[in-house]
């Protein structure tokens, strides 16, 4: 074939994530763009609700930093004030909360708005889903984000990309996992398409609060649970209590965490203002990333000094839980055209980069690092 | 032993990283900060050397932007032209340019400077180093940009990371690679230490600027090349005349990208436009993150299409490369102070990551993804 016209071919409709990448840019740079002149006497006092209990390491101080760097951008314009869930307003309660305008702006993960909106999960995580390095490349350069912002637009919210928990670990448990019948009769504390994943397993998802697991689990309430990784979950003391600390987090390989902002508010906004949030949710986005890469390593090597028993799920379990999973996909495909919708983008994407990733990343792991 | 003694003892002493990294936050977030009053009538305007040809794809296009960027979060305050290579200046005359104040702002990747501080290379990449999350990490918030910037402080420069390749690849080679000894006599352009390491394996490595190597390709002047990965590469027609096109790019598996600014007019700003600038730099290295990963992977699918031949090398050889790698830097750290207390940091990082890493990021590539 003439190399041009499949170049052309190829840029204009070879896959679902090159027919999106130029509207998309337009919607990232410049989300509800005014070419409104600043005035620079007027002050801004925003309140940000958060989905982290208050000053959580690094999510919610990710928060309060956020804040600050919008302070100093805008030289003192644009305050925002920082509450973490269960200050102002429960933190499930932040998106209402934005969507209605009673604050401006709000961070959490997409995940947490699943009843109301089952696609936003695409927007977060989903198991055997992507880690954070092809998440990031989806929404942002892939198509994910004009999608993202089509599922809030109803709510009267604009989402930025603004973190990433990282590479998350798969759990706590209190016996070996050795194949898919060591999970029938487990109640495990896993929230989501993850504990749907774990029931149709022959297991019990349990939801409780964060501040309850531990000694849901110390008592017996439940037998397993997850949390985020090794950082977060020592300072919850789970290694205290449970025998086997399990990876990878297949239910979460690369949590993409948000900002939402009440559309009319933003738009509301100068340019100049609205140009510093956006930046501030890329340096939020890479700050969270970092500190968790880091703080991660730590406190695995600390946890490593102690003593605790740290084993990887057998692949034979990872690929009966990669096939549960793609059921409970098909289902929630199957009844929401939305879903299925932001899944088709989400697995283009995903079967595109595979290819390339197992040329680079996958042979970086196993035989350059 | 008691848990919070442990806990203090490993954040303040157990790893490089961790003695670094409070100091190193407070050079991230404020580098040479005032508190001087903005004054909204004062404008400025700045001239940003490139190391890219103009208009590079997604290299200086992203800078670029980072000027538009820039543009409308200072609300027109702070203008900067792009220039690419040879525009204003050579190519690799931005350091000096921006270190003598002849421009204000520049952009490149550290081991271009190799020639003047040979430890600049640890801040772009090193042969069998790390990938763009490890080295983001490391640099971010494993205590790696205190140490870069005390090595820029000397020449009035003040480094930002800005930006990453995201993994390369091996490079396009007209035999079959299938042991060291198929190396020996091969002359390939390849620069820096990866062809320091090329020379040790028996072979030449060979300069020449991007403009020249299509030609010396064909004319077998040399047998082969890397350049960039898919996106670059098949722009270039390497396709058209190489047989095999080789994974993975061992001597840059996540090249960082820089941004240098001159000290002095950096600190002659006022406090609003420092954090812009650092904001920007952010974005910038998420943009070029997120679209290398998307263009990568759907130019890798085009040259699927049209039968380009794809190959890695055998583990055999890289495990060669590597412990030839190793013998290169350990001349390089006893011949330099500086290069051996960068390396230290470096390897301390990498050696602490490569646990979580092997239980997470490995995994997800080998059984997940």
């Amino acid at each position: 074939m003439d190399r041009k016209s499949f170049i052309k071919k190829a840029a204009l409709g070879a896959t679902a994530s090159a027919i999106t990448l130029t509207g998309c840019k337009e919607v990232i740079s410049n989300p509800g763009a005014s070419s409104k002149e600043t005035d620079y006497s007027k002050k801004y006092k925003w309140n940000m609700v958060t989905t982290w209990p208050p000053n959580f390491p690094i999510l919610g101080e990710g928060c309060n930093k956020f804040a600050e760097w919008v302070d100093q951008m805008s030289g003192g314009r644009l305050k925002i004030r920082v509450y973490g869930g269960g200050e102002l307003i429960p933190a499930l309660e932040a998106f209402d909360a934005v969507s209605s305008g009673t604050a401006q702006i709000g961070h959490g993960s997409a995940y947490y708005w699943a009843g109301k909106i089952p696609a936003a999960q695409f927007f977060a995580s989903v198991p055997f889903g992507m880690n954070a390095q092809q998440v990031n490349a989806w929404i942002q350069s892939g198509g994910g984000m004009e999608l993202w912002r089509e599922l809030y637009a109803p709510f009267n919210l604009i989402p930025f990309l603004a973190g990433n928990t990282n590479a998350q670990m798969g759990g706590w448990f209190n016996k070996e996992i050795n194949s898919l019948d060591d999970i029938k009769g487990l109640k495990m504390r896993i929230p989501g398409l993850g504990g749907r994943v774990i029931e149709r397993a022959g297991g019990s998802a349990i939801l409780s609060a964060g501040g309850e697991i531990y000694t849901n689990l110390e008592r017996g309430v439940i037998d397993a649970t997850e949390w985020i990784g090794p950082f977060h979950d020592y300072k919850m003391g789970f290694h205290e209590i449970a025998k086997y600390y399990y990876s990878p987090g297949w239910h979460e390989a690369g949590t993409a965490l948000e900002v939402f902002i009440n559309s009319g508010i933003y738009q509301s906004l100068p340019y100049d203002l609205q140009a510093i949030l956006e930046a501030a949710c890329a340096r939020l986005n890479l700050y969270m990333m970092t500190e968790l890469e880091v703080k991660n390593a730590e406190y695995l090597a600390i946890m490593r000094e102690e003593g605790v028993d740290i084993r990887t799920f057998p692949t034979e379990v990872l690929d009966a839980l990669k096939a549960l999973t793609a059921e409970v996909i098909q289902e929630m495909t199957d009844k929401d055209p939305k879903s299925a919708k932001v899944y088709a983008s989400f697995k283009a994407f995903k079967a595109m980069d595979k290819d390339w990733s197992n040329l680079t990343e996958r042979v970086f792991y196993n035989a350059i690092s």
